[in-house]
């Protein structure tokens, strides 16, 4: 296998390390704007020197961001290349564009490191479908967010100094909005639920909340009461009917998730026979992203695509009822008042989701 | 693909309802010494019937034990039929009998419900070892002493009471020793190690403590110093020494281990690349062990055969030192003296269990 490695970064150096210690593959060529030389691959600045060489017959894309990233993948695509990306905005910002042409095209294309990093998770919804019809998937898909949210929980920290010590320890990006606003989370389970369901999602259909609003005041109400705050994702597909969102969510102190220390993942799926399944490790950095870069390699040059057929497109219903805690101007139904929140009655995820984005200042978690 | 079932029990049920969904495998034979009669498949309760079926080309092993299971298996290996066990007793007595014949014969065998029922935790292995070498294996493999330690932590029961409770739910048999001396768990452990490490691990190496003599005292005492009692296993592979055992740990409170509930299993590896990597699920119970048998069969009918190579024999060292708890005339350093126990000064793993075999009585458990 020759590769085209697109992309030197945290990434893209652990998998250019990992490949150049085997045997059946070779990095041929990266692409990479800074002046770098390499002792077994060429540096090139310009993309055509990847997809126009016929020796290339796979391309790794580590550049992140949507542009070019993602012309470069539709690029090497057309070109019959086979696509192996750690890069879950572009994965599922196109995905309605990228898996047709893939099927077209009649290619490989896999993308394990884009969700949960070195967990093996969507090479393992892809093994449980062949089993199994998969109901839910969903967890603690962020590291970034449970950083900030343990180290409030541990230490009584406010929001602010939580998110400047993930800054400081380069968990947290200066603009750290793709993150603490769940965006991250969000393209996350969309693309899992994408996988375990076999359908797409109308992203629109599924809604997000974060964690930048939440206050020490919370975290200390959480305490009195026995619960922990996690950002959790839900992809569910019950009878037919798909839902799918984001959102801070209160366990129980003793639960498992509540357990889930600094910048781990726990991810779970829940199938029809093997029941509840969770996978806890490091959802992020160098060398986990580029271990799972790799096997989706070996996993190409055995035969393997992507995990599950193209399907249709769905929207997420949300109409399933849970009761929030919420701080900042609930008018709804109120079950309990505690200390400057209230904890509201039942109320459906969508229309939560709609009041949310009415009102920009409040913080809301679900209580399950 | 044609299957002989061995065994209709619990598991055996379980594979025979999955099976019979799918269009490309078929259970024609089962073995059961009651009288059944199945819609799809022929009941026969002579095994030749089987293993001289020239249509059957792979056995299913769900009967449990070691006699006859062992001489079936063997005999159906023989006949070049393809085998998949959950029997983690006999795969991993029999390893260095059984493993040189899948060889020889060029058949493929498989096992991954025998370690974590459901958890697809050897077929992580197996991928795992293509990118990296994995270091350690290990964690809560027994849901029965899992239950046991739990309820005593959580509620206060005595061992007695506990052991009666999990009788009562089916979680624990009439005679518990298998589960509760640390045998099940031992089994498996040596198994992951074998494949992890790609080795035959000498079993006398191996040492082993359960959790027998537990007190409800015993588990005052870890609370009142914020520590959780489970049942561990450990396998370690460092600069070409392994180390293997299974005993009693003490793990703090907030660890992902302290939250384990109930029957559950939380199985961990760490691979040089990757990092730890955990899976949680369902160790046992009809279903998810089905899952995985159906897995194997899934596999085997792709060509895939056993997870590693059969490698060289190998004795557990367990040089490294920890601290124990013990309660019950340790007479060698002590750090700390709490009420009815002492921690020991750091003595090794090897040297503790030798010393337990000659203090049946005592109780111990590492602080990590």
């Amino acid at each position: 296998m020759k590769i085209g490695l697109m992309g030197f970064g945290v990434v893209g150096r652990g998998v250019y390390e990992i490949v150049s210690k085997r045997e059946d593959m070779q990095v041929t060529k990266v692409l990479c704007l800074e002046d770098i030389s390499l002792p077994d691959a060429q540096a090139v600045k310009d993309f055509s020197k990847i997809v126009n060489d016929p020796e290339i017959d796979t391309v790794v894309e580590a550049m992140g961001g949507l542009h070019p990233a993602y012309d470069f993948v539709r690029a090497a695509l057309e070109a019959g290349k086979n696509v192996v990306s750690s890069n879950k905005a572009l994965v599922c910002t196109f995905y309605d564009e990228l898996l047709p042409l893939v099927e077209k095209m009649g290619v490989k294309f896999r993308c394990t490191a884009a969700v949960g990093g070195g967990i093996g998770w969507l090479s393992e919804l892809e093994r449980s479908r062949r089993v199994q019809n998969i109901v839910q998937v969903g967890g603690i898909m962020n590291g970034t967010c449970n950083y900030i949210l343990d180290n409030m929980t541990r230490f009584g920290l406010g929001y602010d100094e939580a998110l400047r010590q993930a800054q400081a320890l380069g968990y947290a990006e200066f603009n750290p909005s793709t993150d603490v606003d769940g965006i991250d989370t969000w393209h996350k389970v969309i693309l899992s639920s994408n996988i375990a369901f076999g359908v797409s999602l109308d992203k629109d259909s599924v809604p997000v909340a974060g964690i930048r609003n939440i206050s020490a005041a919370d975290v200390e109400n959480f305490k009195n009461h026995g619960l922990v705050c996690k950002l959790m994702a839900t992809g569910r597909r019950e009878n037919g009917v798909c839902s799918a969102y984001v959102q801070p969510t209160l366990v129980k102190a003793g639960a498992l998730e509540a357990a889930v220390p600094m910048n781990f993942n726990l991810i779970t799926f829940r199938g029809e026979t093997s029941d509840q399944m969770s996978f806890y490790g490091q959802g992020a950095g160098r060398y986990p992203t580029a271990y799972n870069v790799v096997q989706d390699l070996v996993d190409v040059a055995s035969g393997k695509g992507f995990y599950a057929p193209y399907g249709a497109g769905v929207q997420a219903a949300n109409d399933e009822k849970m009761t929030y805690y919420v701080r900042g101007g609930w008018e709804g139904g109120v079950a309990e008042t505690w200390p400057g929140a209230v904890l509201t009655q039942a109320v459906s995820v969508r229309e939560m989701h709609a009041w949310l984005k009415e009102h920009p200042d409040a913080f809301a978690a679900a209580v399950v």
